[in-house]
């Protein structure tokens, strides 16, 4: 496999920390190879006292500039074309490297992504998909926030395109897709999603109807597609939560020495709890419907996490993810659900 | 106080269930009188053996109907109009009683709401507006779901009542405001939330500009604002998350002895976090905007959840917010926020 781009200037933290999560992705995945890109003093500085063996599958692309995480997407494009994210993204482009790994500023990566490498026939908007914890292990969910609303036609796409993902990258035979509304009768939400599930209702793939919020971690559906404002909504919510109950436990536990000692006593059993849901171990959302792979990491996504995020880029190039999602549209038509009349 | 129209019939629990509600809620509030609206035998069987003093609170009106929880809104306007909901409605705009509290039919209590209360001068749209638990105590959102989207104008006329909401019934000197939004800069997000950022920047509301899912919590904001949709999707996520959390615990409470033991100790902190974010402490959503007041309980809801309800309803009549609201939008000039040119 070629090797994956790495950005390792852009993001909340300082590049050492990304540097950091691309070390633990090579230390655990012996056959990975990256490339990183970026200030190479800096780089430099960090790798030159590595075992041999790591450095041997790491090289450096120079890049002079780093997009903001504030920047507008436009001047990101139109300013920034030696920036570290905009050089990762060229590398897939020009073939050198498999995929490109990001944790910086969403928007102009999501814009630098669709102006370098472009859509796949048959797809109008590239989705950000990501696993999701839930009941029966994890769920995929897409948008979560490429684009800021989507059609009932680009729904189809964002569901074909999370199956293929499922059942090619996750290997499960027959993902269960549902659509995300306010309700799970018919005549529920808005015309948008009515629209879609019509559409998907007709389509070749396994569709179990509208879901709710609480759907996507019940293990009733394991593809859940709605458009990219909703799905964002949703992510942050769920890390809200997760974070607000974290809290209170935390406080709880601390209010009192009884507390404290059943803080002790509880303590391996909460860790494994924290480490089954550690929005951590599911870092690395796939931008997917693009003719390259393109992951963003969590900006506040430490080393690693970030790690995380370069294995989740390795193991969809392995599968030919691109390759994939290019034949499965092919097949259904333009990227239209068969049987869809539109 | 004039009596709280409870209707006894609809939700997913069995009439005695409410009934049950109804007199746990007599027995906090002192004060309170209810009309339980539904079958008069059955509710006669569940009061005849209470104590006098409660009794005495309670008045029955009969209704020969119940609203399906999968009917249409339209067919429950127009075919059930002597539903227990419809029933519990109309005692309200009849000036029997001070609220409605209902678990039945989302959609069809809304429908119901509007046809027979109408909204106020200046609103377009209600909007159910509820309190979610958060780090500085709790944030109250809106709209979770009566409409399945929502314009510029409509957002502001949201914020407007949940500032009301938070100030004048539950006492925050000048509630910060949020409107939801997949990022915090100004130029994230799609055209009517932009629109509304607008509306918002300029009205007399303390407005602190757009706030993402996770902020929900962060007690850095007292009000979210968002469309039915998206709320009702933040909502069903959270309460998702939450569930997914304890069901973790609990299994990996039980997978060993010690894991057992360590449970044991450490439960009665979790039983005081989970007590803390107990979605049936934080029962009973508010119809906002309309000639009455109307409180939804969740549709699961049990006795001691549907009780929530009832005093949240008791506590909106108290504080006459049907007026609050009716004034404070009649000096903002017609529900739109000051300063705005629309």
């Amino acid at each position: 496999m070629l090797p994956i781009a790495i950005d390792v200037m852009s993001g909340d933290h300082p590049p050492p920390e990304y540097i950091a999560g691309a070390l633990s992705a090579l230390r655990e995945d012996a056959a990975l190879r990256v490339i990183l890109v970026g200030d190479p003093s800096l780089i430099g500085a960090r790798v030159s006292s590595i075992p041999k063996e790591l450095r041997e599958r790491i090289e450096v692309v120079p890049a002079s500039e780093v997009v903001a995480m504030s920047e507008s997407p436009r001047e990101a494009i139109r300013r920034k074309k030696d920036s570290s994210m905009r050089v990762a993204v060229d590398l897939v482009k020009s073939g050198r490297a498999a995929a490109c790994v990001s944790a910086g500023n969403t928007g102009a990566l999501n814009a630098i992504a669709h102006f370098v490498l472009k859509t796949l026939p048959g797809v109008e908007r590239a989705a950000i998909i990501s696993a999701i914890p839930a009941a029966h292990g994890h769920t995929h969910m897409l948008d979560l926030g490429a684009n800021t609303k989507a059609t009932p036609e680009q729904l189809g796409q964002f569901a074909a395109m999370g199956c293929i993902i499922s059942r090619d990258v996750y290997g499960l035979a027959a993902p269960r897709i549902g659509l995300l509304n306010i309700g799970e009768e018919d005549i529920k939400g808005h015309e948008v999603v009515q629209a879609a599930h019509v559409l998907l209702a007709t389509s070749h793939l396994n569709y179990v109807g509208f879901v709710e919020g609480d759907d996507i971690f019940s293990g009733d559906v394991d593809v859940v597609v709605t458009d990219g404002f909703t799905g964002n909504v949703a992510l942050k919510t769920m890390e809200g939560a997760a974070a607000l109950i974290a809290d209170r436990m935390r406080r709880e536990f601390h209010a009192s020495w009884l507390g404290r000692l059943a803080g002790l006593a509880a303590r391996p059993v909460l860790r494994r709890v924290a480490a089954s849901l550690d929005p951590r171990r599911y870092n690395g959302a796939c931008m997917v419907g693009l003719t390259g792979i393109v992951v963003k990491s969590h900006g506040r996504a430490d080393g690693m996490a970030f790690a995380r995020a370069i294995i989740t880029a390795a193991l969809a190039a392995r599968r030919g993810l691109t390759a994939q999602i290019a034949q499965a549209l092919a097949a259904q038509g333009a990227g239209t659900p068969q049987g869809s009349t539109t």
